[in-house]
């Protein structure tokens, strides 16, 4: 089945997204996967050599796959003031916020296939009253409503290369990580985790990894009692309710290529447990995916970069990789 | 200058210690480094298929390097019972601690070149009234009376490929790397890895990278303010020192191939920081230096194995760079 194009938000109009969506467009516009620019007409042509000739004003996204390699459809929801590459304002946030929204509206009335969204940052949308850590918590509140079979998320995964890893947490200073793991997390992680493999992934018996929390994964209770207490019989549950997971894991021990051979994706407990592997294996090219919504969602995983933003510099590895990885999960979804 | 054999201690003798030793002269007999085995006599002949043919026992360290080619010089210290591979026990512990204070009585007076342990685990030591966390803190008591000029380790260092990171915290468990974490930590933990790398390393001008502790190393506060009350005040003291160090960084993105160009060393706040990467790049063959010490110190990155010991499955790789690193180390230090 052929599935629609995808809704890509332009982000923080400061950031590296507007010149990383041009060269996106430049890379996918003979192959595909199309999408549909939601966001400011006039940043999108700032960021391009070429300006505005690139790109093409639609109303709706069923234009956008016979535009797609000419110019980029772009559905045009104008900033109230211009903003310069390099320099976030809390005055963009409002327009930020409404281009999500109306990427997720689309999503969720089947206008366009999925959502890949370029990057946000946090400062200048909480000066706004912005109240998520990020995209995918907001994803989570934007979709919640709308039905959806299985377990729930959202949940974090990132991918690089053959490893994908899914998260307990995410954005939570390490001194309250071990106090913010909890079996119910962790099982819905799995159980997320598993849904996803199969039904986006394509994995007909998903092997779900559960890292440790300390060093040796606690070493029988002798570096922290957290493997004993939480992560086993999280494990164990997640046995039970049918998921093929194991451990807990010795952090340090799952990611050389030996191991990634003998499972599908690691719930990891904590940010860098997961991101020091996948920066490691693909600097540029890692893609992020949220696990358990209603619609389809990736992203790059990078950050707006506002230090580089406007100079040609950024690389648009991860958000190209994001879009494909998109169209995959949308039309393996849609057959 | 040409220097002694090094010392290699035996390790637990229930774990791979006698096999991965046997290997290891092995692969070196021809080449060297040449080591003196010190432990018991009998669990070295076990853990061969030549049985004792292949060993020699010595009085002292000086008759090695004649013997080596042909056989294992071992200074032997027998264990009261014999041990049986994979059933550690902590009747073994009198001995197996004495074998590593022989061999940094050794390395003190110079009649070897530097020591090599096989692994120890903690447990059964524990349960005989052994009170050190592990080798490294150990070898720091067994060697603070003794002079030394300079900043003062014990500092654990890991090695793999083009990678040194150095641990602030070890085997701690995650919840209280937070709070063990200090400026006067860090400070200590750069001052040692900087004359290390000068002085054990041959690096004219280290650099040392410090990371950050937090996801996005702190995000400015955002998110943890360990890296704005402790790390960046710990960094500009360093530099203060003339340490030519930098950071914090955000841990996720120093250990990609593009980075890891930058600097000589990274100081690593707790253990899966630093051994994440250290086992993705070697999983085999990484090496465990101690620094600031008196005398020359590394060892294999891998623990006791129990599960696999006498079956002869255990890789040698990790002991055999360690031999060779501690023979590099000294011949800087003679030099």
């Amino acid at each position: 089945m052929k599935t629609g194009p995808l809704a890509l938000t332009l982000g923080d109009p400061a950031g590296v997204g507007p010149e990383i969506i041009v060269k996106a467009w430049n890379d996918l516009r003979q192959s595909g996967p199309a999408f549909v620019a939601v966001g400011d007409f006039q940043s999108l042509a700032s960021a391009s050599a070429a300006g505005a000739s690139i790109l093409r004003r639609v109303t709706a996204p069923d234009e956008a796959a016979r535009i797609f390699p000419e110019a980029i459809p772009v559905l045009d929801l104008p900033l109230r003031a211009p903003v310069v590459a390099g320099q976030p304002s809390s005055a963009a946030a409002p327009a930020i916020i409404q281009w999500i929204e109306t990427a997720v509206g689309l999503a969720l009335r089947g206008a366009v296939s999925g959502v890949v969204t370029a990057p946000i940052a946090k400062a200048p949308l909480y000066e706004a009253g912005f109240r998520f850590p990020g995209h995918t918590e907001f994803l989570g509140e934007l979709t919640a409503a709308a039905n959806y079979d299985g377990a729930r998320g959202p949940i974090m995964m990132l991918t690089a290369q053959d490893l994908r890893v899914t998260l307990v947490t995410v954005h939570t200073p390490l001194a309250k990580v071990a106090s913010q793991v909890s079996v119910e997390k962790i099982v819905n992680a799995g159980l997320v985790t598993a849904q996803a493999l199969r039904r986006d992934f394509g994995v007909f018996a998903p092997r779900v990894a559960v890292a440790g929390l300390n060093p040796h994964a606690g070493e029988s209770g002798g570096i922290g009692r957290e493997e004993i207490e939480i992560v086993e019989p999280a494990v164990r549950a997640l046995r039970n309710l049918g998921v093929e997971a194991t451990g807990p894991y010795p952090a340090d021990t799952l990611f050389p290529a030996e191991m990634r051979s003998r499972y599908d994706a690691v719930v990891c407990l904590y940010h860098d447990q997961a991101l020091i592997p996948v920066k490691m294996l693909d600097f540029w090219g890692g893609v992020n995916v949220t696990l358990g919504l209603p619609i389809v969602r990736t992203s790059p995983d990078h950050g707006t970069a506002f230090d580089i933003a406007g100079r040609g510099l950024a690389r648009a590895d991860s958000l190209v990789a994001a879009l494909r990885m998109a169209d995959q999960i949308a039309q393996r979804r849609a057959a």
